[in-house]
């Protein structure tokens, strides 16, 4: 199918604009009124400049507040059209988008919305253009799909069709299987946006929080099915206005937008029976789910404080690279790296990359790349094992890894292995990783993982942080074998409020009263927690005496779900990072969230006590 | 009254918050539960800590999920109530707020409800603990202060009252009226808070968007006239949160929150009949509503492009400052000072103080400083006139004026008069000032013009800029001689993207077109209009040929509203400062906001112009 996108999506000037979207890969634009009108370029020249670009101009929009009008306003709507009719041919558009009326002008009268439309039609024949009618989801008498199709039909005029827009119809939850029964040449223009489920009125939801399609909660690959059992052919166009991408960096947003197309096609086809399946849907090489954690990588000026905290943890240096100054720690299946030569490290320690194991690393740098993630060319001594590696979008490098399997070169070859074990003690291997994303890339993030990895991404909570609203999203394996909580804050990056950025490695211990010991015995610092979250804990569960005493005891924070029970700790940070130990008991599924307001505030005070010369009080 | 506010409204650590709370001047706190929990401070501490910064602890707050539920959950409940009665004994706070369960545990038993409240009063007496029962706007069962009093009054305990909340009251439209039916000693408490208008779920708004009083759009002096009528004689006291406050630093919200009070007072005594106003009601002294601008002073790193621009622009310098290197350039009543000698000019030119035209300076000042308004100490000469200002929340200095009036010194006394004579082009005063906002501030800043100088705020618009959203509010005099034009990025601070933190002086002309001619004989740069805004001007008015053709070779740009029409034009920008030049026709009493998207990408174009080292398109 070809792929549009429209202007208004992407931040900047129409020529920026055009230049992201060309680079992206799209097929065509919508261009936007405003965005012409605001702009230097004249229609002649962005006509040529789309050209050059290889876009088409699939239509242009908005046309507002048109129909079922006294004559008098009707006079005055017909002369605006021409303007713009005039417009349009200088830009070499032909189909123009006109949405249902908002205006007071205009009666409920679907007789003389059709009859005017007929006429707008008949003069845009004229000039070779089409009328594309849509169903604004708060248009005035016409905010409905099958209303607009309905006054279309009366109309009856070649030139006068619809326009279908998925956040109009599903915003309004209106069952859109009847698509199916518009003929498919009526059918001039579709429209693509998904959205957050909120609580609000749709027009505010509209214009603040339109996302690309599998970055909300509509169902848009559904809609798309319809439409395309209908037999539509045009093009798969998004539109999208949200404030933060309103921010953004237009090459980036277009990148996004575009793998939102590719992994929504997929979607559609995998929905589709094969009879109704256009030959034209993308098809990306298949995701290939990653199985485990292979190692986390944290960059740091040097190895010492951590190297004693993952002593204290229980880890044990096993190698150094052959070729890098990196050293590899090893406890059971848990691996991190210690890597001293990258430049990020400056500020301390970073959790700067981290190794997935794949079932087959090359088919998943492929599927990364055929959904525009950056693959990292990897400078790499001749003699080192290939590895296979991609950007995620806040900047975390993702290795595809198999570590020692038979089929596989593993990456653990590269390193000269020191003479000693790996540490044996009661943490098994990675739970969980939790990184911070940067406030613009938070729905591009949970898409990418989703899209490109095949991880499933969980419910979006609000955790209150002391400065301000934190947003967390999990995105995790079925089988919870991988988990990523990405963080970032609510609103707005945080002038002059210290910001939470930490990342962490969260490590599953079989038996974390005797790591917690095993951390006490060695002196390593933990994150204090305050005594007043104890006597919460006990007004809010009965856990018997002599538990929550031991809880108290040993600085170990609890929650519980339907499934089990969740005890874990924190270590004290260093740099942007610091590690949690966690315990789950039964099937408990998530993160211990409830916790998280009490981790956020011991973390400030630890940085407020760092800051201030005082050391943070040791449990 | 007493004043107090909830440790949830400000942001940080909960010793940070009671500091900023006691130095903004309040009397007592609401401890929120969450920041005691998180917390390193134990209950006692908190205790002697309030008692030190002289804040009394009048409320604990809140206890969720409690009444109308099975024995087993109620049982349940009133443990969970122990430990926070042994919490608040310790802490000293003898108030606790419960609100309306939301839990699925609870039923619609209202005798219930009432007979587990009754049981709930009873142990809390036993502790000389006292019950506010609030009902949530979103509360299960219980979502209406008439339908918690009746329970209230059915469980019929001394020990059991009511919260009374203007968000909860108001946001659901419930009339607040019969709140004077309620006996005064069954109103233990009463929380304010404002919220804008918003299209939204109460749940949703009331998370992220409530504000103080005076800043959004309820009518929370209304009900606080209800609440004293009633007899309540409690503390006034704040509980807002906001995703906005929350990242702000705390002594500033604590400051902002403390003036929506005193104005909040003022409104309701006014509004009250003297029989019903308490004695204890704060009375500030009145606003001083100034009667015009007296002069922009723009701080600039030297007074050359500027004069010149001046110079083209009709205006004359008329004087040096007598000990300082100030100029001042005049024409008609339109003064504009260009200050060489200020530090914020480093990056070209700034607007970094307005004079405003005061029939009472000193008054001015008195009722900025009643209101909190930072006061500035002036560095001047013996010999200068003492000049009366005030810092705005974005820094901008006010200065209050009588010029050249018999009854007071005029500041321009302090100016060594030039030979020639002041301008007399058509240029006649300052139309308005528009000045950016730094983005968490943006609420107190209307505020802040409202109820320290008795502008009216207009509503609020919002701007599409090319990098995302722009809020525009204006305040003004009833009579439209002072304007100010409030502007901030709609949503976080733009990573990454251009800011469009532009401010400028806009001037009334009396025939903007001789100004233009003006401009161009003089040679001076203005900001280049599109030609494409001409065309759709033409699409969207029909003004007569002659008219399309002249505002498309001046550059003019055009709006009109219901009172009349508007011609005005921008000067190219220098630094962060631009001049624009307005002709209002009619009663027109806008800001031509329809054409803020021209003027911001046109602005864009612009600088991205000069840092490509092409000259601008003169117009």
């Amino acid at each position: 199918m070809r792929r549009s996108i429209a202007t208004v999506s992407l931040s900047g000037s129409l020529p920026d604009k055009l230049t992201a979207i060309a680079a992206a890969g799209f097929d065509g634009v919508e261009i936007f009124d405003s965005d012409l009108v605001t702009g230097r370029m004249s229609p002649e020249e962005v006509r040529s400049r789309a050209a050059d670009l290889g876009l088409s101009i699939d239509l242009y929009q908005p046309f507002r507040d048109f129909e079922a009008v006294p004559p008098p306003v009707l006079e005055r709507n017909l002369r605006r059209a021409e303007h713009k009719f005039a417009v349009m041919q200088r830009l070499g558009a032909t189909c123009m988008l006109v949405c249902s009326s908002v205006s007071p002008d205009s009666v409920d009268d679907d007789a003389l919305a059709a009859e005017q439309l007929h006429t707008l039609a008949e003069r845009a024949a004229q000039h070779g253009i089409r009328i594309a009618y849509e169903a604004l989801a708060w248009g005035r008498h016409v905010n409905d799909y099958l209303h607009a199709w309905r006054i279309v039909r009366a109309a009856d005029h070649p030139n006068l069709g619809l326009c279908l827009d998925s956040f109009h119809i599903l915003a309004r939850d209106t069952d859109p299987y009847a698509i199916e029964t518009i003929p498919a040449e009526k059918i001039f223009f579709l429209q693509l946006a998904d959205a957050p489920a909120l609580p609000m009125d749709v027009l505010y939801w509209s214009r603040h929080y339109r996302c690309f399609p599998g970055q909300g909660d509509l169902d848009v690959a559904g809609l798309v099915g319809h439409v395309l059992r209908a037999g539509y052919d045009g093009p798969l166009s998004l539109e999208v206005f949200n404030d933060i991408f309103r921010q953004a960096a237009a090459m980036r947003t277009a990148q996004d937008a575009m793998r939102s197309l590719v992994a929504l096609e997929e979607e559609v086809g995998q929905r589709l029976a094969p009879e109704s399946r256009p030959a034209s849907l993308a098809k990306a090489p298949p995701a290939v789910v990653p199985s485990g954690f292979a190692f986390a990588e944290l960059a740091a000026p040097d190895t010492g404080p951590l190297g004693d905290l993952l002593t204290a943890l229980g880890f044990a240096r096993t190698g150094v690279h052959t070729s890098k100054p990196v050293e590899l720690w090893e406890q059971n299946e848990a691996r991190i790296l210690l890597n001293t030569g990258s430049p990020e490290s400056q500020d301390g320690p970073v959790l700067g990359a981290i190794g997935l194991e794949s079932p087959d690393p090359a088919a998943s740098v492929e599927r990364a790349e055929a959904l525009l993630a950056p693959v990292l060319p990897r400078t790499r001594a001749p003699e080192d094992v290939p590895l296979d590696a991609v950007a995620a979008p806040d900047g975390t490098e993702l290795f595809f890894c198999r570590t020692g399997r038979p089929d596989h070169p593993s990456w653990t070859d590269d390193f000269r292995r020191d003479p000693g074990e790996a540490g044996t003690g009661e943490i098994t291997h990675i739970d969980h990783v939790a990184l911070a994303q940067p406030w613009h890339h938070f729905d591009e993030a949970s898409l990418f993982y989703r899209s490109v990895l095949g991880l499933q991404p969980h419910e979006s909570l609000e955790l209150p942080d002391p400065y301000g609203l934190m947003r967390s999203r999990a995105v995790s394996t079925e089988d919870g074998r991988v988990r990523i909580a990405l963080n970032v804050a609510y609103v707005g990056a945080r002038d002059g409020a210290p910001d939470a950025a930490w990342q962490h490695v969260a490590l599953a211990s079989t038996d974390i009263v005797a790591t917690v010991r095993r951390l006490q015995a060695a002196g390593a610092a933990r994150l204090a927690i305050p005594d007043n979250y104890y006597d919460d804990l006990e007004a809010r569960y009965d856990l018997g005496t002599e538990r929550h005493r031991l809880l108290r005891e040993l600085g170990l924070l609890y929650d519980r779900d339907e499934h089990g029970e969740f005890l874990h700790f924190y270590t004290a940070t260093t740099g942007r990072v610091f590690f949690e130990v966690v315990q789950r008991l039964g099937g408990y599924r998530g993160y211990g969230a409830p916790n998280a307001p009490v981790r956020l505030a011991a973390q400030h005070a630890e940085r407020d006590g760092r800051r201030r010369g005082t050391r943070s009080r040791p449990s």
